[in-house]
């Protein structure tokens, strides 16, 4: 019999329909759950602990970039917001405006901030006077608003949180380093802490943001084929500091425009999680991401009281050793239990039992592939090891099948068939945006996720139209 | 010379304008800016860090009684914003409204949340079952929005940042156990962080949160004899249960309504450690709370090889210490930076010179009260000592200050000369809004800040009418 029977109808099978499997799979496991207002989640305990635990690790790794944590209004004029040209023109159709303030109509509406550019510019314009004050490089965790149409848990809210890195520096090389030094960051943050490899990149003209030079981006692939953009680095020029109208006294003793930057990650990256390492009995944590790394299940323990005093030892020695450990002592049955921790993707389950304990047993259960093992009570402080292993492990596997995913397409139908089937279709390329229009319509949807860093050039010549094509670009199908 | 003198000029005195003192203190020790949007005020990496040792500290807390981090939407639609009668009256004069999403008006418009009780009731409708799911305990970190026609930056603003704690329970008794429990906690980040002791009393009717049963408050007393209301606790009894329809199946299978409470703390607090501590050099700030708790400041530093490597031995020691050293080895004077970083706050400075050091010796200057040591190189490993001493010596000075301004009032003309000379006014009382709503008019602005705890009556009768009372109030004027 599978202890799991009851949980596991909870949620829609992968391959039955996986967009079901992933909106279950959020519910069930009590990551979020809807509010009133479409397209506002709430993000729940445990949810919102695994975005702590990102928040963690991105602010050590930013303080050691120079980072230093702010806070800027939750509000744009809507003439501030009209400076820059390009920017405003992205963005505007997707706003939430406020037109009444203290029961007054406003005179100049406030607008919701969709991202933090404008204001960031107006605040470096007043802290800005001497190249002696740069680089600064300032970061905000907040939520923005974008009034989507259609929206999924973690992967596209109308509201979402995020952080927003927004610099400022003396020369244009100062600037595209650090966009690329924080791309580096990101991608730790997969490698590091969430066992989810990126592909790293820059994005095509058609596909970068909205008032930027160049952006640069991580990509994971989601076992449905699809793409999901994770991160953003960007080089923003000069353009905003011009329409900001920021200047600084350069070495020179001229007066010199600051090259500006921008970065930021989202609470997408639990949706990355959710997706690339969940299995149909629900989600799968990598250790290190894991509010819970390991649930000690008592059994019989209400009837035996050295099994509750074992779990009680074993919780102790856990924490003691640094290991998040929690004892589930309710009063559902020990399979009710097993399914709802696999649920809720615990990385490692270990059972306490009156049998085993007799012969100084335990049993150990790893979430990510079944393995189940039974030990000596003495490998407990064994278990952080054991956890680091698993971690490994589960990057692996992500890689592997990343690596298996990336197919080179030499033809507009190799291209559409891989597309189809799921990946990315790695392609010689050169820049025109109305190519990537003709992809889109062709594949039904296929994007150019980025022009990634390190992939030696495979052909000179682009296969869709013949032209000379001088970079890879990898397209697919994306959230 | 005092080598204070450049700087001192930045600030006002606090006795020619203690108003005028704060707002100098905020903008020029880089605690905060103005933004574009009147009312709303950037935090700036200094005010930040402050916030964010509150924040770690309350995390910590909230965490051992129960409480769970969450995230909730933003916006409240105005329809579910109504459902609560008292609640809706009091915040609804204060309220942004977003009427425009996606270039469209929304039929049901959005209110940018001052509070958000009506959407943890709306989540906890969909949440809880059972008896067997209470307490819930969630607690959210964002921003809220109150319209405001007189702002100041901390105390008063458009928009701010604060927790709110939002708790469910079975029983009447646990609910208000919370709302006191939580009073605590509040207290002792006065206590253990901020080194500013509070008031801890109940609100009068008149006084407490709109759809609260009984609101209870800390309140920090000012230099200029003003009242600082710096957190609240609220027993909400059913009525916001009742309003979202929310119930429970009890122990005797029946359907309960359960008891809630909320409790906020805000960046209110930073305002309180900036006035109760401050002084005309600018800030002093409590170790415990310090971003930088010890600068370090080379003399003659780019002449002295020696004195530059002791600066980062003394860091490096410090560090492993755990105390946040700072070395300023910017280009400036040694006077500039004396008064930049006593402007700034920072508890302890080091003095590192080539005279002093040939003799093995260092010097230590306090903040808070100008003490300087001369002391030999080992003394370093005492700082974490003497950082706590000046800890508690600051605590100790600002609670004589508070004792000494709560003065009994037998009569009209006392509370209002107690109240025009500052401070609290302690009387005996009895539950009359009419009453109170006299005093403010009668002593120009003040108000019953609590009824306190632990306070004996000191007589039956109010001085005021003469009619029979059995409280202690305290009154002041308060921002």
């Amino acid at each position: 019999m599978n202890p799991n029977q009851t949980k596991n109808d909870a949620i829609t099978r992968q391959e039955d329909d996986f967009a079901q499997w992933y909106t279950d799979v959020c519910k069930k496991a009590e990551l979020m759950d809807y509010s009133s207002v479409k397209g506002f989640i709430v993000y729940l305990p445990y949810g919102y602990a695994i975005w702590e635990e990102i928040q963690n690790y991105c602010n050590k790794k930013f303080k050691e970039k120079g980072a230093q944590n702010v806070y800027l209004p939750l509000v744009i004029p809507q003439s501030l917001f009209a400076t820059e040209k390009e920017h405003v023109e992205g963005f505007a159709p997707e706003c939430l405006v406020a037109t009444i303030g203290g029961g007054q109509q406003l005179a100049d509406p406030l607008i919701i901030r969709p991202t933090s550019e404008i204001l960031f510019s107006e605040l470096y314009r007043k802290r800005v006077n001497s190249y002696r004050d740069l680089p600064m490089k300032y970061n905000q965790w907040c939520s923005v608003v974008r009034w989507e149409k259609t929206t999924r848990p973690f992967l596209r809210g109308s509201e979402f949180l995020w952080q927003e890195g927004h610099c400022l520096f003396e020369t244009e090389e100062q600037a595209r380093d650090d966009a690329m030094t924080m791309l580096e960051v990101y991608d730790s943050i997969g490698y590091d802490l969430l066992a989810v490899p990126f592909v790293k990149g820059q994005k095509t003209e058609h596909e970068k943001f909205a008032g930027a030079v160049a952006t640069y981006s991580i990509e994971a692939l989601m076992p449905d084929g699809k793409a999901l953009q994770s991160g953003t680095t960007h080089y923003l020029g000069t353009g905003f500091a011009k329409a900001a109208d920021i200047q600084f006294l350069g070495r020179s003793q001229k007066r010199e425009t600051p090259h500006q930057t921008s970065w930021g990650v989202s609470t997408r990256l639990l949706g990355a999680v959710i997706m690339v390492h969940g299995d149909d009995n629900g989600l799968v944590l990598p250790p290190r991401v894991a509010p819970i790394q390991t649930v000690i299940i008592p059994i019989r323990g209400d009837k035996v009281p050295a099994v509750m005093e074992e779990c009680e030892r074993i919780q102790k020695e856990l924490t003691a050793l640094g290991v998040r450990a929690k004892i589930d002592d309710s009063d559902h049955t020990p399979g009710w239990k097993f399914a709802e921790w696999e649920m809720k993707g615990v990385p490692l389950r270990i059972e306490v039992g009156p049998r085993d304990l007799e012969n100084g047993l335990i049993s150990l259960s790893k979430r990510y592939n079944g393995e189940k093992l039974t030990v000596g009570l003495s490998a407990v402080h064994e278990i952080p090891e054991v956890l680091e292993k698993i971690q490994a492990e589960m990057l692996e596997k992500a890689k592997n099948y990343l690596k298996a995913h990336i197919r080179e397409a030499h033809s507009w139908e190799e291209l559409k068939a891989i597309l189809d089937e799921g990946g990315y279709a790695k392609m010689m390329w050169h820049e025109d945006e109305e190519l990537e229009m003709k992809v889109k319509e062709y594949t039904n949807g296929g994007t150019a996720r980025c022009l990634p860093f390190n992939e030696e050039p495979f052909g000179d010549t682009c296969p869709l139209d013949g032209k000379p094509a001088d970079r890879v670009v990898y397209f697919a199908k994306a959230y």
